[in-house]
C-alpha cells in the first residue's frame, strides 16, 4: 500500500493532519470520515498505548487517511512495534542532536539503513504479499521533532542525517525551550514566527517536509501559506471542545 | 449523595444534557469540565455497554455531573446494573404502554415500591454509608421515553404509572413512527412542535419533568423557552464533528 | 453501502462464511483476507460480546467482507445494538415458532415493518449520508435458526413471516432435538440429509436464502452442491485447531 | 472435569464459597489461592460482564476452584453464555415462582431437560473431548435465590421444579422484602433465623442442598451448623475493605 | 489542584500510602475511601501499565488522594507519560546513582530544570486553566528509591541532586543487595534498622522526605515513629489476602 | 514451580513451542491445549502487550505449558514486568555483542548475578511460598536472539557471557543482515544452513541450547534433526492462516 500521504507531498499538495487523543476506534473511524489527509495517533501526550494505536489504526483504515504515530520518546521498543501495527510514519518528540536522529532513523529503518527487525504483523498484510519489506523504507516516514533551543543549534546536523524525510515543529515546548511564556499553541511572537520561517526554508533548501502543530484550521492555512507542508488542526480533544463550546454559545444565545 | 439533578429541577432550573457515546472515562471527564449539568451514557445508540458506562460514571464524578444513562431496552437485568453502577437516572427507550412503564419503573425502585434488587456496589460506596437503599427510590429518576404514536395514545396512562418522574421525546423516532420523514433530530414540521406543546403541557398539569433530544444549543434554548426542563445538547460525536467542521471552514478562509 | 453478500446471493452465487470465536479486530482482519464472503461474529457460543462485536466489524471492514452476527437470543436490546454497529445481517438461534420470527423481524426492521429505534452509530455513518435509513429495512438480512424439532414442526409458519430472508441451519442442536447422538457438526445421517433437502426445498420454493453451519471446506462444498445458498466453513478456532494439527502431523513426518 | 463442588457436597462437605465483584483474572487468580471451594463471579451487583466473568473463570482455573456466576437477571442469553464460558453452576437472583424456576432450569439444561443450545466454548474444551455434552445436564449446578416473601409463599413449588440442585439465601433483599430493616448481611432477628431453619429444613427433605451469602467467616461457620451447605464468606471487595481497616487499627495502635 | 499531600509533610503530618496492583479503576476508588493519603500505582512489580494507571487516577480523583505511581525503570517515556496522565508524584526504583538520580529529575521537570516536554493531557485539565505549567515543577514530587548498597554508597551525591524531593526505601531489594535474606518487608535485622535511622537522619539534615514500604499497620506506626514522613501500608493484593485470612481464621472458630 | 521446559531439555528432549501474536487469554488456552511444550508471547512483532501477555499467561497456566516471551527489545522495564508475570524464560531481538548480552542477563537476574528488582507479583504466588526467589535465577531462561552478521561476529563472546543459557535464530532477519533475499522463514539456502550448523555446533560445545524460529511442523522436525534443542511452529496467526487455506483447498476440490 502506498503512502499517500507522501505521495500528495510529492505532488505539492499541503495537507491537513489529525491528532488523536482518544484510545477508541470509534473516535478514530469518526476522525477518519471528516476529511483529514492524515491522522496521528499520539502516545507521547495523548491517553493512547500501543494496543490503543493499533485500534485507532483499525478505524481509519477503511476509510484511506494515513496512520501516523508520534512516539513517547526515542526508543526503539515502541518504534518497532507501531510500524509493524502499520504506521506509515512516525513522529519523534525531543529530537535535539544529529546523534539522536541517526538513532531514530536506525529504528524506523531495516538494513542496511537501520536495524530494524522484520515482522510487519499488520503493517504486511495490508501490503502486497512479500512486498512490504522491499518498499517500507521508502514508504515510512521519518519525523523528528524540532521544539527545543538545542534542536535548532543543531539544526543543519539533524536535516543532513539521511533517512530524515522532514521535521515537525511542537510551538509550546519551543517556546518554553527559549524562555517564550505563556506555551501556547498557534503563536503570534514575531521572533518565533522568524523561526518558523528558517525552519520551512532550511527544509525547501534540502528538498524536505515540514509540518506544525497547530488548533485552528485558519492558522494551519496561515503556517500552509507560510510554507509549511502540513499542518495539524487540532486534536479530537481540542475540537470536541470547540464544538461544544460553539453550542453552549448558541445555546446562550 | 443527593441528586444535583433533580435538586436544580425543583428549584426550576432548566438544564443542560450532554450525550456519551465514546466509551472511555477520558471523553466522560472532558464533557464533564464543559458544563453540562448531567451527561447521559448511551447504551442504546451509542458504543457502549455496561463496563464502558462504569467507566464513563468514574470518569465525570469528580465534576459533579449528574451520571444518568439510556439502557438499550426494557430488560431489568442492565436496569439493574446500571443503578448498581451509580447512575442517579435512566431513560428507557420505546415504552409505548401503561405496562411498559410500569415494568421500567418496578425494575427502578426497591420494595415496596418496585422489584430492584439490592447492592449498589458503586452507588452505595458514595453515599453516606448505609443511606442509599433509603433515599434511592427518591433520588433515581425513571424517564421513559415518549417516542411512538403508540405511546402518544397512552400518554396519560403512561404519565399517571406512580414512579414515573418524567418522559424524555425522540425526535427522530417520533417523526418515522408518524410518517414524518426525514428522520432528523431539531425539528420545525408544525404537527411536530405541537406534539410537543401537548408533551409539555401534559408534564405541567401532573408536575412532571420534560426532555428532549436536540443537536444544537440554540434548539435546547428554544426547547426551554417551550417548557422543556431540559434538553440534550448533541453527544461527543455530534459536537466533535461540528467542532471539526468549524475548523475546517476556517481552513478554507 | 450495499449489502455484498444480498447481492452475491440475489446473482445466484453460492457463499462461504466464516465464523469468529476469538473477541479481537487483529483475528478478524486476519480472517477478513482470507476469501470469506461474509463473517459472523459470533455472540451466542463464541467468546464475543457486543464490544469485541464493534472491533470485529472494524477489523473486517477495509477488506469488503460483508459482516454478520449471532445474537446471544432472540432478545431486543442487544439485537438493536448490533446493527447499530454495524452487522449487515442477524443470524437468531432457536426460532422455533411463527412468534418468535415474527418477534425477532421486528427488532430487526423500522416502522412500519418493525419497532427498530434509529440510531444507527456506526452503520449509517459508513452510507451515504441520509440514506441509511431508508435502505436499511431492505438490506439487514433477518435470519432465524432452524435447529428443533419444534422448529421443523412450525416451518411453513416460520418461513412465511414477512421479513424472513432465510434460514440458517444449526445441525449439533438439530440432531440434539431429534435424539441423534453424538452432537456432531458434518452430519451424515440419511435422516439428517433429508431434513437439509427438504429444508432447501421449502426455501426455493419461497425464493428464501439457507444456510448451513460446517466445519470443513469439502462439506460446505456438498452443501453447496444440495443448493444451499451459503456454508460456514467453520470458525477462527476450529481452522486454528486444524492447521496445528496438520503441522503437528508434519513435524511426526 | 468433574464438578468438584458438588462431589465434595455429595460426601457431605461444608463449603466456602468467595465472590468476585472485581472484574479482573488477577483477583481472581489472588482469591482462588486463599482456600475457597469455590468463586462466584457476580454479574449482577458486582463490576462484572460477560468478558470480566471468562476472565475471572481463566484465572481461578488452574487452582482448582469450581466456578460459579450469579447472572444478571433471569435472561437465558447470559445464561447460555455464561455456561458455555465454563461455568459449572449458575445462581438466578430474584426466583419467585415456580415458572420463573423452570425458566432458569430450561435455559441451564440441554434437551430433554431443557433449551440449553449446544456450544461450549470453553466448557467443552476442558473436558475430555466429546463428552461435555453427556454430562453437562448433570454437573452444572442450577441455583436459584430464595429472597423475597413471593419465594417464600411458592417455596415449595419452586423446591419441586426438577432440576432445581439447590437454593441461595440473599439476606438483604430477603429483609427488605419482608419489610425487615435496616438492608444488613448477617442477620440476627429471630424472625429472620426461623426462616432460614425452615429453608434447611425444606431443603433437607428434598435432599436438596442450601446456600447462603454471609460477610464474616464466624457467620458461615454459624450457618454451617444451622445446617447450611455451603456460605460465601464476603467478597473480595468486603475482605479488602476489612483487611485495610484491620491494619488502620493497627496503625492507630 | 495544589499537591495535598506535599501540603501535609510540609505541615508536618505523617501519612499513609496505598499501593495499587490491581489494574481497575474500581479497586482504587474502593481503596481511595478507605483513609489513605495517597495511592501509589505500581507499574513495576503490580499487574498495571499505562492505561491501567489512567483508570486508577481516575477513581481515586473524587475521593481527593492523592495520586502517585512508581515507573517500572528509570525511562523517560513512561515517565513523561504518567506526569500528562495527572500523577503528582514519581517514585523511581532502583536510582543508584548521581547520574541516574539527575536523569530522572530531568525527566520530571519543564525547562530550565529539566526536560519534560509540555502536554499534560489529563494533569493540566485539573489544575487551573493554564496554570499546570508554572505550577508542576514546584507540585509533581521526584522521590528515587535507594535499594541497593550502590545507592547507599552514592547517598549523599543522590540527596543533593537538585530536584531530588525525597527518597524511598525498598526493604526487600535492599536487603537482597546486602545478602540479608530472606527478602522479607517488615525488617526487624538490627543493621537494617541502624540504615533506616541514617536514612532519616541524612533526609532530615537535608529537609527531604522520606519513605518506606511497609506491609501492616503496625509496622508503618513504628516507622513513623523513626522518623519516615510515610509509609506504604501494604497493597490492594496484601490487605485483600490478610483480609480473607482474617475470616478464615474466624470460620475456623 | 519448576521450570518444566528446561527440565526436559535437561533430560535430551527435543521440544516443539508456539508462539501467540492474538492477544487474548483465549486464544492462548486453546495453544495450549494443542501440545506445544512452551508458547512464546511475542511482545516484539506480535499484537501484544504487557497486559496481554499476562493474558495469555494466565490462559496457558492450567495446562501446564512453559510460559514464554519475546520483549520488544533489551529495556529492562518490560524484562522485569514480565519476569514477575510469571513469564520462566525471555527470548530477547537483537543481541549483536556481549555488552548487550550481559545487559539482558543482568536485567534477568537477582543479584549478586544481576540487577532485577524484587516484586513476582504472579510468578511468586505460583511458587512454593517463599521460594521463588531463591529458585528464580536457576529457573528463568534467557535466550538472546542471534539474528545479525554483527552477532555472528561475536558469536564466541555472547554464548560465554555467564548466565546465558541458549540462543535463538530469527531466521528473516538474519538474511536481511546477510543481504540473503527475499526475507523468508524456512530456509533452505546453502550458506544459511551452515550458518545453522555452526551455531548448533557452538553451543553443544558449551552444553548451551539453541532454538529457531520457523513456520511448518516439517522444517522444526529437520532442525530437531540438525541438532537444534527447540523450534517454533509457527504461531496463532500463521496456522490459523494455514488451516483456512487447507479447508479453502477442500471446498474447491
Amino acid at each position: 500500500m502506498a503512502n499517500k500521504l507522501k505521495d500528495a507531498w510529492k505532488g505539492g499538495k499541503k495537507t491537513v493532519n489529525g491528532w488523536l487523543a482518544i484510545p477508541t476506534a470509534f473516535s478514530s473511524e469518526l476522525m477518519a470520515q471528516l476529511g483529514f489527509d492524515s491522522l496521528t495517533v499520539d502516545l507521547q501526550h495523548g491517553v493512547q498505548d500501543y494496543m490503543s494505536a493499533v485500534a485507532c489504526f483499525q478505524g481509519m483504515q477503511p476509510h484511506g487517511t494515513t496512520p501516523l504515530a508520534r512516539v513517547p520518546w526515542n526508543e526503539p521498543g515502541i518504534i518497532g512495534k507501531l510500524l509493524d501495527a502499520g504506521a506509515q510514519g512516525l513522529i519523534c518528540p525531543m529530537v535535539n542532536t544529529k546523534e539522536q536522529a541517526e538513532a531514530f532513523v536506525a529504528a524506523c529503518r531495516y538494513p542496511p539503513l537501520g536495524n530494524r527487525s522484520n515482522g510487519p504483523v499488520r503493517a504486511g498484510i495490508y501490503g502486497e504479499p512479500g512486498r512490504y519489506f522491499y518498499t517500507a523504507n521508502d514508504d515510512v516516514l521519518c519525523i523528528p521533532m524540532i521544539e527545543t533551543k538545542e534542536a535548532l543549534d543543531n539544526l543543519d546536523a539533524i536535516l543532513d542525517v539521511p533517512g530524515v524525510d522532514g521535521i515537525y515543529v511542537g510551538p509550546t515546548d519551543l517556546g518554553i525551550s527559549l524562555g517564550i511564556l505563556p506555551p501556547v499553541m498557534d503563536r503570534e511572537e514575531p521572533e518565533i514566527l522568524r523561526i518558523y520561517e528558517m525552519l520551512v526554508k532550511k527544509c525547501d533548501e534540502r528538498g524536505k517536509w515540514i509540518g506544525i502543530h497547530c488548533t485552528t484550521g485558519a492558522y494551519v492555512k496561515r503556517m500552509h501559506d507560510m510554507g509549511f507542508t502540513f499542518g495539524t488542526m487540532g486534536s479530537d480533544v481540542t475540537n470536541l471542545v470547540l464544538g461544544v463550546r460553539a453550542q453552549l454559545a448558541g445555546l446562550k444565545g
